[in-house]
């Protein structure tokens, strides 16, 4: 049994945003066991699992992130779109572009510290599409 | 066809394990052919597939990881959990928190020099939740 | 319904490389909805989703790739298979060696900008080998 959902996340300033909630909303209800699938249809923005209740670590995690690949550097060639782009190309493969999680019990399974994070890497990305698709029996 | 199972790694020291013998013995038998999913219910360690044969490229694996994502930065917020905490939860979103592998025949497929990781970024993570989920036919 | 299709890739010289029309023309036809799982069986290239127009983008990943993990490290204890085999180790777990994608109508579903990336990290990585999985109804 497969079914899909494709949808659009309200639009996030640049950083790591918890987007569990939103995402359950849209995938309900779950079979009893399987597979979701969610895949974000864009190449400068990510999707990451990560710790759920503390806040600074999503501010460290964009602190971290802007230093690893840092902006204006002289060696880019693409450089038309704005300082962001670039690094932020790179930074959503560095995270990847999809999650899976296992389904269990009708439930998503997450670690008790785990949510799911959107990682906008553009300052002004706008709405993001994503699919999300579920394979379960 | 859906089966899963949840389990306990043995606690690992910081750095990279290969665990492919240890989590073949929970997924035995395997359907002809599917997908394995596997996942790890922590924001501090990883799952990831890499050489398998010469200990020192997970010696190197270590020692890279560590200066990419420095300890006791002045700017990280997140530090109370302990020098080696932040850094951990970054490592583990930049390999990720879940593996995926073709089963073909009824044996995982894996290349020739590929075995599966896991990642422990903490000093003392214990022992770490894993779930398995095979689809098959 | 899960169908597998196993097959190399041309040999491509070290960079990023846009592999989406030569892996659409392995996987015809799809079914009306599912998942595409794609594994390298390799430990020393990847697979990644990102932007498929300019190319400028891709040589700006080969070039930050290269100083975010740089040959030649006085620390490096695996080196005797060559300056730049160590770094594509790392490199490898970073991007990832597989990616999914939702298929959806008949169709893999990407993002208007989105391509899918061989990453070859060696200066001669030669063929790579590819599976190809699809779970589909």
């Amino acid at each position: 049994m497969i079914t899909q959902v494709a949808f659009s996340l309200p639009a996030y300033p640049r950083g790591f945003h918890i987007i569990t909630d939103l995402l359950r909303a849209q995938i309900t209800p779950l079979p009893s066991a399987g597979i979701l699938h969610v895949h974000i249809l864009h190449t400068s923005a990510g999707l990451s699992i990560n710790e759920n209740a503390d806040p600074t670590v999503r501010v460290d995690f964009e602190s971290i992130f802007n230093r690893l690949i840092p902006e204006d550097q002289d060696f880019y060639t693409h450089n038309y779109e704005g300082s962001d782009d670039m690094p932020a190309h790179v930074k959503s493969s560095i995270v990847g572009n999809s999650i899976s999680l296992p389904i269990s019990n009708g439930k998503l399974i997450l670690g008790t510290w785990q949510g799911i994070y959107l990682c906008e890497f553009r300052n002004r990305g706008g709405r993001r599409k994503l699919v999300a698709t579920i394979i379960g029996s």
